[in-house]
């Protein structure tokens, strides 16, 4: 009951709000004008006229949560509610740790969003700051009807779910962080909840995620530090799971027609529906809570390291694979494209303000550059692990 | 026979070449040390002991054509000689006319490449140059087996083939000019000629291809001058090319999830194997003859032109949907990249040296980003027809 405990520290007396069901289509309906609306929400705060006792404090999240907030209330032990609160936790303290890095106070834009077919998200971007050159943290609660031929390729990944269409609800949160110092690495996370509404009697449900890292000039250091924080939030939950979402982690996040990865990895995962729901949402909360002291001493260490054009045109280089990478290969911002009515400025925030690419670029021999590129070619182990 | 003629005014006595067959994958194997092997070969020239009156003259191509040249000569009325000769000299010429308007005398850089499993190609770009900020023109040679599973893709669309894998040839060019200055569009254009062994009587060919302009500033006079040019080139052949080919180029090069196009579009068009192969030939003849005065007076109009920080971070932008385009969409890049053995330095070679993603940009209502954008979302049509 430890993460119950944690999600519930943030319902507490502070203040009320509105009464309303979760957002239905019908309701959300009015507030989208086009594809490209965008509103700056900030937390209102009313009575709660039917139990006084009973209030959410919305007051640290970057904006009013996507359901209504007496749906929360009323659902509090609900999967679906525990993890919609989670994700705006998560989302908030992520980027208070990235603003305080700034020196000139940069903030977070924040874009309340609202989806016609059902749900919305919040988009967080701090752009052209002094230390983070773009960074974007965004989470979506989405429902609505997942299509045949969805469901179709997730009854072959092995999903029990009859046939046709389904109603479906998913959570999540997602950033993409690309320093403006090129010895500070870019750093991408993504936490999700997905349920499939199969049957009155029985629901098809499971986690993913992980998170990565995306060095410019590789410190072992930092890389030891980096996925040693992320094995001990696996190894809380089970010792298998680091070197197995480690591996999982170097085979997705490869550019195929390079034959190389996209950075040094991390963890990555899909389909996570064992032991219990209890457990594997606790692992989720344990992973998503190690990325702040997994990226932010290595953020702090190296943001005012010298570097000069060199450096920068090695980081814009690299850059353009993640571009690559993201637009190619990426599941997550293909199946985000090709679905009707998404928002695609949420999904490509993830892109970086600059990228370049050089015809047949090859770094020099035994160069700084070089030693990335070979880790890049061949992912290491960065614990000995038994 | 005008095009042929054309084509055998390459034929000429001036000097001669060492014998050989059409390359074949065992001879070509030894010349392949991982993917990324290019070697910049220049045109030797050596005695033609058999035939001393009949020799071919290469001189003024990039390089040495992919297939041996006793075989070209054996084989000069086939229509794969024919084709190779042919995006030979559109290749040379049109390097030679972008190496005309440069200051500095920058040069094509020339990669001459051969690939297992039979053909080739030479790339040829020009990077950080005054004029051109990055130019590659491209011309491919390649015979292989299609797979089963792109032979039922084939049958799907129409084309009377067995089923299983069977043999191909490919032949074609293709170029992307990415000009500095932002008030010189950038040019696309590929021609290209495609076949496919059925049995011993029966083979399936056909000829694709076309040419689009990508303005960032939008010169009404330069987009009809640049349709036009195509239009008369189309009107040749038959009135109703350029109507049909138009609206496929506008159809072809959107950015769905954005819902713009590339650019201002031009003509493109597949599967053109009517009224005969001759004919089919001479329009694609055309079409490719057509692109040096369609785009070459626009470079010499603004290649001079004055423009600022504002201009150049607008063609950054709209270098990113570029990227965008040819990444998520574009057929020969995807095709291209998921090809094993593909040399994916030119495939990409397409993508600008420098591009910019601002999230949520919008340009500043009634400026010449947003008359830009209007078009792009509303193609228009350039020249009136009935």
């Amino acid at each position: 009951m430890n993460n119950l405990r944690r999600v519930m520290q943030l319902i507490t007396s502070m203040s009320a709000y509105h009464l309303g069901k979760r957002i239905r289509s019908n309701r959300v309906h009015g507030f989208i004008i086009g594809t490209g609306i965008t509103s700056i929400v900030s937390v209102s705060v009313a009575n709660l006229a039917s139990d006084p006792k009973r209030k959410l404090n919305c007051s640290n999240f970057m904006a009013q949560p996507i359901t209504d907030v007496d749906h929360l209330l009323e659902t509090e032990n609900n999967i679906k509610t525990k993890m919609e609160l989670f994700i705006l936790k998560i989302q908030a303290d992520f980027c208070r740790a990235l603003e305080a890095e700034e020196y000139g106070g940069q903030k977070f834009k924040v874009d309340r969003w609202l989806r016609q077919e059902g749900g919305g998200g919040i988009t967080c971007v701090l752009q052209d700051g002094e230390v983070f050159e773009k960074a974007g943290v965004n989470i979506s609660v989405v429902t609505g009807m997942l299509p045949p031929g969805a469901v179709q390729q997730m009854r072959s990944r092995g999903k029990n779910l009859q046939e046709g269409s389904l109603p479906f609800f998913a959570a999540g949160v997602s950033a993409v962080i690309h320093p403006r110092n090129p010895m500070v690495p870019t750093i991408h996370f993504n936490y999700r909840y997905f349920e499939i509404e199969n049957s009155k009697t029985e629901s098809q449900w499971w986690f993913g995620g992980g998170t990565d890292l995306t060095p410019y000039y590789l410190d072992e250091n930092d890389a030891t530090h980096f996925h040693k924080t992320l094995k001990d939030a696996c190894d809380e939950h089970d010792s298998n799971y680091y070197p197995r979402f480690k591996k999982w982690c170097d085979d997705y996040f490869r550019i195929t027609h390079r034959k190389e990865c996209r950075g040094i990895g991390g963890i990555f995962f899909d389909d996570i529906d064992t032991p219990t729901q209890e457990d594997a949402f606790k692992f989720v909360n344990s992973c998503a809570n190690a990325v702040i002291p997994s990226y932010m001493p290595i953020v702090r260490k190296h943001k005012n390291d010298n570097y000069g054009d060199r450096e920068r045109q090695w980081q814009l280089l690299r850059r353009g694979r993640y571009v690559e990478f993201n637009l190619i290969y990426d599941r997550g911002t293909k199946f985000g494209l090709y679905t009707p009515g998404a928002r695609f400025e949420s999904i490509l925030m993830s892109l970086p303000l600059v990228a370049r690419w050089e015809y047949m670029h090859n770094p020099v021999v035994n160069s700084k550059e070089q030693s990335l590129l070979d880790v890049l070619k061949n992912p290491k182990d960065w614990i000995k692990t038994e």
